[in-house]
Formats: C-alpha cells, structure tokens, sequence
C-alpha cells in the first residue's frame, strides 16, 4: 500500500493520525531549523514538515530531495502555525518521520507551474511534464466531467451509445480523408471517418431511434491555429423527428452541461436567428451575442452627398459604440490600423463622435451636414456621447470586416467575459455554396441534408435559392454544434447527388448503400454534432483546443513526444504492397 | 410530431386515449372483416386494428401496406379482445383513423425476426436491416448498458477517461499495425494503436493516477474466428498501486457490471489460480471452472506394468466424468475420434469404467490389475460409477488435450449453463515465452511488464523462471481482461529490451520517449485493459464478438455494406507520396 491518503484530503479533522502520503516533491524551503516540502498529487498539495533540530538525519535527507521526486512517506497529521486557508489542506502539515524514494528525477526543462516558463515547443515534446501542471489537469478533469455528463443526459432521454467503424470507405466529397492500406486487400484502402454521418443515418434505418456516441473524427487538413488532425465529436442522431425535436432536445443538452458541469442554470429558451439575419447584423454566421453593437445597414441615408467612396460603394454599414465619443486620436488610428490589415482588407474606416454636447465630429464633415449624420445616429440607434464607426465597399467583404471591428470593439469594451456564456440557435442556412474556382455548389452542410420543403421548388431553376433544414449553436462566436435533417427519401437524394455534380455512376460508387437503405424503410430523421474539443475549451475559459487535448499535434501533425508520424520498415511497405515515391525518399 | 408514444408503451392505463405512432409494420394478417396490423419500433410492437365494415377505405388501404413499410398512424387505444400477456402492449390495440406512409418500403431480402432465414453474408451486406432484429438490438442495447456502468463505477472510484491518440507511432514489436501515410510529411506514417498502452503509462508519469478508456484498439492480422481488425477495449491503469490493489479494485467492476446490468449478486472474492495451477489442473491459462473435473497426473502410478503407451509417455493425466460409467461403445468411440481430430492430435484414448457394482472395466485390463486401477481412482477422487478418461504423451501437448476433452466432456454433462458466471483471476504468469523459431524470448504480456521481486535475480542467468506481476481475468472460461503491474524504472526498461533482444538503439527509437519519461519521477504503477466486445457478448450469451459489434467487418477485413477496403483516386495516392505496386493493380 502506496498511500492511505491523497495530498488534497487531510485537514484538521485528520489532526494526530499516522498517514502515508505518495506524490511529487513540488518544492522546498528551509526557515530556521526546519524544512518545508510541499507533496503534489492529481489531488492536491500537503506540506511535510521536517525538524533539524529533532532528527537531523531525515532532515537532511529531506534536503536532498529534488524537484519532482517522486516520494512516499510516513507522518502524523499535525495543526499548522501559520495556515494557508487557499488550500484544502492548508491548516495541516505533516511531521515526518520516514521518507521512502519511489523514484528519483532529473531537473525538469520547464517549471511544473501554472504560469511556466516552458514554451510551446518544449512543452509539447515533455507533454507528460506539462501535463502535471495544474491548469492542464483542471481542463482534463472538466473534460472528463462534460463526457460523463453528456452521456448520463442522452442515456436519460434513452439515447444508445453505439459505436461505428474507424476503418471505413473513402469517399472524394469534403475533406481529404486519411487512408489506410489494407494488406489483405492488396491496392485497397480503408478511410478513417470525418464523422460517421453515413453510419448513423444507417442506423436510424436500422430503427435505432435515438443515437449518440463521443467519437473521434480525423481530417487531413493544412492545419491552420486550432485544428488537430484527429478530433473528438458528440455526435447525435434521431429519427421521427422534426427540426424542432432536435432543437428542444439538444439545448437541454446545452443546459444540462452548463448546469452541471459549471453551476449556471440557463433558464431561458436559447435564442434563434436565421442565417440572413446573422449574416446583415453581425456580419457572420456565428454571431458573439454577449454584446450588441449589432452592424446597421446606411447605404440609403449616404449617397449623392458627393463622397465619391460612399458614392460607389454597394454597401455602407456601421457599428454604434456605446459611450466612445471620447476615443482619443490615437485609438482612432489604431482602429483603423486594425481594419486596414491585409486579414480584414478595409480600404478605410470613417467614424462619426455623437459628442456628448450634442455636436457631431466625424472624418467627413465636409460631404455630410449635421442633419446628415443625426439620420445616420438615429438609424444606429446612437445616443449623444457615442462613437459610430463605418465601413464601406463590397457588401459581403465590408459585413465580413465589420463584423471583425465589432468583435474588437467589444473586446476593447470588455464585452466578452470568458464567464458569460451566451448560445444561440442559427437557423435556415442555405442549401448549397456556389464556388466561382470549380463553378459548381457544393453542398453547404453535407449532401445528405434536406431542403426546405417550400423551398424544394427551386432545386432546379435556382438551387442557391434554396434552404436547408440546417442548424447551427453558437456560443460566444463559437460554432460548437451543428446538424440538419437529413433526406430520407431515396429519389430526393439522387436529386441532390445530381446537382451537386455526381454522376449516377459515381453517386452509386460511393454512396449506393445508403440510397440502397433508403429503398427498405428509411424513417424521417435528423441529428447534430459537437465539437467536444472546442466545447471544453469554451467552458475552461481556454483559447486553444489544444489545451483540452491531453497528446495533441502540431501544425505539421506531428507527435513531438513519440516523434511520429515516422518512417516504416521496407518489409511493412512490401506486406501492404506499396511503395514510397522515390522523390521523396 | 411524428408520435405521441412510442410502440412499447401503451396499456390498460392508456385506453380512451388518442395517439400518435410511428413505427415498420412488421405484419399484417387478416381476420374475417378485421386487419391487424404489428407496428414495430425500438421500444417494441403496437397492433393496429383496422375494421373492414366501419371503414372499408382506411382498410384497404392498410392492407396494401408492406413488410417494413414506415408508417405513422392516428387512433384510439382499445382495449384488445384477446390479449398476449407475452409482450407490454399485449393487451391494447390501437383502432386507426388515419394512415400516413412516411416510406414505402421493397420486400426485404431476409425477415426481420430473431430467427431469421438470412445467412451470414447477407445479413452483413444487408446489416441495417439485420439490426432491425430484436436479438441484435438487445445485443447493441446491453453493450450500451455495460459501456455506462463501466463509466459510472470508474468515475465514483475517481477515474478520468482521458483520451488517447489514434494516429501514433509503429512499433515492430508485438502484431502488426496498421499504418496511415502522412501526407505532410511525405514517406512517414501513423500506426493506429493496438493498444494505448504507452499513453497510459504516460499518464502515470503525469501524475493522472487514475486512468481509463473505452477505446478502439486496431490489429492488422489475419482473421480467425471472433477476430476483428478494429475492438474495442475498457483501458484501466492506476498509479502508486500494487497488484492486490489492482485486483480489488477491476474485481469491484466486474461485480458491479453483473449486479447492475444482469441483476447478479455475486459476494464471495473471485477465486485465484497462478498460471502454473491453471496449466497443470486444467491445461490451459484460462480454465472453465464452472465444473470441476480436474486435471491429475497419474504418470509415477502408471508405469512399470508392460504398457509401452504409457511407459514411453513423459506424462499421463486423466479426468474424472461423475457418473458415466455407463457410457456406450459409441460414446466412448465419439470421444476418442473427437481427441485424435488432428486439431487435438491425441494418439489414442484410454478409458477406466468404475461400474456402480464396484468392478472396473478398462481399455487396459491386460496391463492393469484392479488393485492398479484403483490407485488411479483414488487420485482422480472418482467413485463407483463414474468414468476415467487418460491420455498420454508429450507433457504441454497432453495437459492440452486433456482440456479440449474436459471442455468437451463439459459440454455433454451440460455443465457449461451461459447464465452462470464463473470469474476468475489467473496469477504469476511468466515474464518471458520462449520462441524455438527465432530462438529467441518473447514478452509473455509486453515489454513493459514488471518482474516479480523475488525473480529478478534470475533475469540474466534464467529467463524463462522469471515470474511476472501480471494477471488475467477469466469468466468461463474466456479471458476478458488481463494486465500487469508495470517496470517504472528506466534501468530495468532498459534491462529488459536488453532481454528481448533490442540493441540500444532500436530501443530508443521505439520507446525512448517512454524511458525518457522515467528520468523525470515516475510512480509505481500498472493497469488492466478488457475486451469489451468478448465481455459483452459474454454477457448477452452469444458466441461470437460479431454479434455484440454494429458494424463488423468480415474474415478478409471487408465491410460488405459499404464495400471497404476500396481502391482510391490516382491523386490521392500522389498527394500521400505512395504507390500501390504494379503487380497487384
């Protein structure tokens, strides 16, 4: 028996009893005749304490102890002199009377700290040493929490968790897949899944009404910031359902966790938008809704005043900022600077100060008068001692760059508090995205998403049009989830494989055994999926997904601590019957 | 809404009532001017009345309806005149007013009953509508139970589940992996794990001192029965911990997964066998020990009476058959050619009647005198009645067939009754195996398991004595988990590949991120993984892991619904840096 106690439990209750405590040695120090050791586990810090004076031989041997060694010892419980009421265990120590090195440690290359002083690159390649670190333990601790609590909801609301395939079929449309060669399959490759849409939407075939599973989902993507090759997903599926079934039931989801998990009881139905409006008020279809600021359209109150950029521009819209007609020259500048990047490619910015006197000051005093600008406050529903801030040009790149100043606004603002959450539903998406390089839709969602049914008319004369039963939550400007209805009527599906460019023979190719499913009783169904990574992350209050991952990759997806990906032997190579291309051995 | 109830839970209590149902008619017969319809879903079947004089239109139309055609109807609960107190709904029917096809459905190529009439490749091929069976839905719907009390007794117990990586490093050691090629980094590949055993171990080392997983875990071998190339495992390890810490804890899972998924108490301590015992006294390392009939070895009281069998045998053992002294010539024929079958590879079979008079009747008469025979009962504890049955020759290759013939003889006594569990912990296996083909040893478990204590001392001058802190558990004979208590000190890791014939080298490439781990204060630890299909269908009664898996893949690896492994495009061979080699395109 390694221990009789964890190092976060004792306390005063404890005082007088023998224990044995096993952990790491976090650090040391000596005042006086005495040494203090605090002992670390997942569970806490105890204080040992050491007495020179009383026995000096295990003191000294205490001394010796470096940071990090891993140590069992043996003591009495005793009160504290000067207590640290932070801590559980912080009105006790213990008086030790035997240590017992498990194993000893070379200095580690970064301090086990919560703010470290190891970079990224170090701390990715000795992640069993970040990993000790109580930060990371805290995001591993509330993700573990999220999974227990997601499962015991839907297990609740009769959901089965059912596990699909890793090694499935590789399919062209969306993502590149990651393939595995299959060596008793010689020149065949399995796929490993992006999601496993086309399993759960066989297994509401199959009548399994309500599924669920926490499931690893994997995209060879150039990685951008925040995306790992392989994710986490809590992915959902219902069938008899429709859009509003899978709203009601996944916002109590939402609820659940929130409750649960961080204490906030969200009473409120969440609120819903559709994507039109998301994209002309917060210029994005993820809208931060912690704050409002909402983006104003003014190209009607603007034009013919002889402002040759309003003049030619297709659309000038504005943000309202509360409160800011004071804004310095300075700040000003820098909000144009923050525009003008090459990311958010505004020409310029012009802004208009509703002086808190009544006067107005603005970059184009001379085109518009006072009466001008009073038409523009009223329709940005400004107040005197406001700042309106406009930007013009394209109207879906100037919405794009406004909605980026509006974020930055409200982050300069303090707006986005890490601890307010504030979801919303984004509703009615469109069905499919033309793409101007390859000059055909794609589909917005997936193929296998419903349109409207008022919208169905349009399928031919003009699919961008068209609608889908599409679904987004958003959080704080985070998509964490997403789902739609799904088609279940074969002949619809071949229609949309159609128009999303397939031929008869390649939609068979690849998707013949899920229009196949369709033809022996397909039930209306529909569901939603989470990023699970992403999703912690948000509730830690962390920006990284990375932080949330306990082994993530880098950008070039690799392992730094297992050094992988790596080379394989040449007899491997021969068994699966391939070979490395010369040029790149 | 598409139902107000499902089609499992109407009963007296709901008559009068107006419904909603939707559900797959899985028959429809006719009764004089009546129709009856079963409704099926998930949760169970409805009967739909339909009455040909009150509604000839509505009648007709119900029976055009379809085997598996989705349907929704409306109408009342009644009160059924004859009941079926078999199933929940048996005693209420519902009389429709409206019908609504959500899907017609073709003929399906097998029924959808638990004793269905599809063989094995079509109902792979065809495997959403094999699912629709209530026999594969219990399966799936116990698998999902086991999954959450496994969950819920690992988080009380103050467990994380922590999730490891699916694209990690290949190792030679151990069966083959799959692979991944990186197409980031042209000419290197992922393997998927066949275990996270590393990661865990990391874990340790970071201090998450209690670990586990529900985890898919990827062998590419060539298949033999109840064989997958993608499981799943529950992967367990705990810090600071000995093996008799390990035991009490995984004994409580295993108990409280009997408990609260089959309503099975079970309060005595599983019984303990070491792997010596288990060899010796049953003939292999996981014995059925839901009956007796030990092994015994008579070979010192056989030898010396003229029968050259037995006098050239390096061993004879034999077991002993509670009252079948009275078995047939045929009987007695069937076992022997059943042991001589090339898979047993007996030479021959020798039997001992001691009849219920008290006179013994033997293959051997000539060689044996009673008084012989006798000797040879007492040793087997046989009594007047029962049947002696002995084999002889090559020690290993005996004990084996003694315990395919005691399995077999098991199975006739009707000893072998799925619904009794007979768990048990296999101790003190040996560290290393012997490999005469390569002359060299083996990892029994893996390089990672710890010598016992007391062994240690024979690493260099006696390998193969040396005893490992590893275990199995065993329920009827089926070893659903096994683990070890693992090495935590790098200078014993290195021993050890050292032993397994690694040279340095190859050892800090493989696994020089694990011994690297060490230096930095590494805890006592070790861990326990279970096959949680095998545990699964070991607790639904099945015999094959097959059936307990949504989707699994055939004895050549393939998928035959969605037709994988396939081949994939020109381009995607070229964007991953590989070929396929010509003589297999």
């Amino acid at each position: 028996m390694y221990r009789t106690h964890t190092c976060g439990e004792l306390n005063l209750t404890n005082v007088g009893q023998k224990v044995v405590l096993s952990g790491w040695v976090q650090r040391s120090r000596e005042l006086g005749g005495m040494t203090f050791i605090d002992l670390r586990d997942r569970y806490g810090i105890t204080q040992l304490a050491f007495n020179l004076e009383t026995n000096a031989e295990l003191c000294s041997e205490a001394r010796k102890l470096g940071r990090e060694y891993v140590v069992q010892v043996e003591g009495i419980v005793t009160e504290r002199h000067s207590k640290n009421l932070k801590i559980q265990t912080g009105e006790i120590e213990i008086i030790v009377d035997k240590i017992n090195i498990l194993n000893p440690a070379e200095l580690p290359p970064f301090t086990i700290e919560t703010e470290t002083d190891g970079g990224e690159e170090l701390r990715m390649k000795y992640r069993y040493l970040d990993l000790r670190r109580y930060v990371m333990r805290d995001a591993l601790m509330l993700r573990h929490q999220i999974a227990q609590e997601a499962r015991k909801y839907l297990s609740n609301e009769e959901f089965l968790e059912i596990e699909t395939p890793v090694m499935i079929k590789s399919t062209p449309e969306g993502a590149r897949d990651f393939v595995v060669p299959s060596r008793m399959n010689p020149g065949q490759f399995y796929a490993l899944p992006q999601s496993p849409q086309t399993f759960k939407q066989l297994l509401m075939v199959a009548g399994y009404d309500k599924y669920f599973q926490i499931v690893k989902c994997f995209r060879d993507e150039d990685l951008r910031a925040d995306r790992q090759p392989e994710f986490t997903q809590i992915d959902c599926e219902m069938a008899f359902v429709e859009q509003e079934d899978i709203l009601v039931m996944f916002e109590g989801l939402i609820k659940h966790l929130f409750k649960e998990v961080l204490d906030k009881k969200m009473e409120e139905p969440f609120p819903r938008m559709t994507f039109e409006d998301a994209m002309s008020f917060y210029g994005n279809d993820k809208p931060d809704i912690r704050f409002g600021m909402k983006i104003h359209d003014i190209t009607t109150l603007t034009k013919g005043k002889g402002f040759k950029v309003f003049d030619d521009a297709a659309y000038i819209g504005g943000i309202n900022a509360n409160d800011c007609s004071e804004y310095t020259r300075k700040q000003l500048d820098e909000l144009t600077a923050f525009v003008t990047r090459p990311q958010i490619g505004a020409k310029g910015l012009v802004w208009v100060k509703w002086n808190a006197d009544g006067t107005f000051k603005s970059t184009i005093d001379k085109f518009y008068s006072e009466e001008d600008l009073k038409k523009w406050a009223e329709m940005l529903k400004s107040k005197p001692g406001d700042l309106i801030l406009i930007l013009a040009g394209e109207r879906k790149a100037t919405l794009k760059a406004l909605s980026e100043l509006r974020l930055e606004m409200g982050t300069r603002l303090g707006l986005r508090d890490k601890k307010t959450f504030a979801p919303l539903w984004v509703l009615d998406f469109p069905l499919l995205e033309w793409d101007e390089d390859t000059k055909r839709f794609y589909a917005m969602h997936h193929p296998f998403t419903s349109p409207k049914a008022e919208d169905t008319q349009y399928l031919d004369s003009d699919p961008g049009k068209v609608r889908a039963n599409a679904y987004d939550l958003v959080i704080n400007g985070v998509e964490v989830g997403g789902g739609s209805i799904r088609i279940h009527d074969q002949h619809l599906q071949q229609k949309m494989f159609k128009t999303l460019g397939f031929t008869e023979q390649d939609a068979e190719i690849q998707f013949g055994f899920l229009m196949n499913a369709f033809r022996y009783g397909a039930p209306p169904h529909g569901g939603i999926a989470f990023g699970f990574d992403r999703l912690t992350a948000l509730f830690a209050g962390l920006e990284s997904i990375r932080d949330v991952i306990a082994f993530p990759k880098n950008n070039s997806g690799r392992d730094l601590m297992v050094d992988t990906p790596s080379e394989i032997s040449q007899q491997a190579l021969e068994e699966l019957s391939i070979q490395v291309k010369k040029d790149h051995k």
